[in-house]
């Protein structure tokens, strides 16, 4: 089944204003973060994005969202939802059911930026093979041992035939490398490694039911988590790991959006002038002077 | 006479998102770029600030301003003010004449970041030669050639017994190489530097006159410059040039933020986690691959 929409949430509390910082892109445009995402998903073929935001941001992330795309890419149709309480992830995911009707759908986190290493974007490799498969499927990075406190990480034999992908039979949510080493197997990868999320996703509109009975139930909805909801299918639906050709950069991580954008600006038209401009700045410290 | 107020301009079309930027501070608070100049004039011991931004984007500054001050720094009471028309440069600042009354004041530009070499900052250097020498006062920085375009700069004696000042005789906005060489003598500078704008002056409330008159003679108030009103000042008051030991980062040039953040970053508690992040990140690029 084709995929024609995504989700993009961006309603936390501590997220709130990162999909509206300024970037410069590999071409050399200043853009939002937004608008990167949203050229992710119009590469994988998205005709229309719902961003899930706190009320009092509609105004700022449709400004931000009006960046002009990049060259040679569409501009999906953007529908702005509000998550009236800061209920946590799994809520704000919610406030896209009526939006997503019945198809499955791309999910984005708002607070990641993506970055091929190929030519092909991750968005469009997921989608491309949650197309093929008819299965629900996340994309996943081989992470070190000592990043795990920070994403969901799966385990699951390799599907044969088939390159870079995994039946997801366990995860678990921000593990402990003690948890990791007895609950998630992964053949064939390097020691001291495991696949954990990438902050994309290609979710089944049945996912919905599940998460908002696991909501009603929660005592704190922000404890629920969207594997929990995945783990709660109808019949077990089939749910697969794609390792991407990318990296994720995480925003919110303390240093994320200097690290993103050198990043870009490494995998850029500009790189030899931010290599120039970096290095720089690296020889002037060695130095002992900040002079330019 | 004691400086106790600023004001902050950052109502240009091309300049209106900077100052919202999130940083994270040498100390590893994350805050506003506006959050920084507030700190920096709260050094200067600057009491009140005014800013002068767009009619839109007034809460957006207030809520940028809201960001804690640094440890052991003041909090400065803030005033926003509105630039009714994008009318340029000289008329944002003209837009502050009643909020100056007739004292002299601090002026930073809201597009730059500031960062000292030693332990004083550049904007308390700068208030306290203007309160010494109680004189109209820019900081200036020697800047090569290269970089003339994107500057005003000035050329003067220096003033005999004092380190680092220069008596002004000369200014040009943006001069060519060749007008630099002819109109902007400085001794003993490096060869092939000369002084420009660091982005920050202490200005005298006389100033607001001749600034009006330019403003309303002007076919494009855009093109009036302060350098032209100060170059009027009844009686040519005394008018210095400050050689700041600190670096300025234009956070309006294409990499502007990354370069801001990496100076900050390298300079502060957490360098050597800066360093080693962006090392890894020079690595992964030279490897062929963007993995972290």
């Amino acid at each position: 089944m084709k995929i024609r929409k995504a989700v993009i949430t961006a309603a936390g509390p501590e997220q709130r204003e990162l999909p509206l910082q300024r970037l410069v892109d590999r071409d050399g445009a200043a853009k939002s973060a937004l608008r990167l995402l949203l050229d992710e998903a119009a590469a994988a073929g998205i005709g229309e994005v719902a961003l899930v935001v706190h009320p009092d941001d509609r105004q700022r992330y449709l400004a931000a969202a009006g960046d002009a795309p990049a060259p040679g890419s569409a501009a999906p149709r953007v529908t702005c939802l509000s998550q009236p309480a800061p209920r946590g992830y799994a809520d704000a995911l919610l406030q896209a059911r009526a939006f997503v009707g019945d198809e499955p759908f791309l999910h984005l986190v708002g607070d990641h930026l993506f970055l091929p290493r190929g030519a092909t974007r991750p968005a469009a490799e997921l989608v491309a093979v949650a197309e093929r498969e008819g299965a629900a499927v996340s994309a996943v990075q081989a992470t070190r041992e000592a990043h795990l406190r920070e994403y969901g990480a799966v385990g699951g034999p390799r599907v044969p035939g088939k390159e870079r992908l995994f039946a997801i039979d366990a995860v678990v949510e921000k593990p402990t490398p003690t948890e990791a080493e007895q609950k998630l197997f992964v053949p064939g990868l390097r020691a001291g490694h495991y696949l954990c999320f990438f902050g994309m996703h290609v979710l089944p509109a049945a996912l919905f039911e599940p998460l908002a009975v696991a909501l009603h139930a929660a005592a704190d909805p922000r404890k629920v988590s969207l594997t929990e909801a995945l783990a709660t299918l109808p019949g077990r639906a089939r749910w697969l790991a794609l390792e991407v050709e990318a990296t994720r950069f995480n925003l919110g991580e303390k240093y994320g959006l200097l690290i993103a954008q050198l990043a870009l600006g490494l995998s850029g038209d500009d790189r030899d002038d931010v290599l120039a401009q970096v290095t720089e700045l690296l020889l002037a410290r060695e130095k002992g002077r900040a002079s330019r």
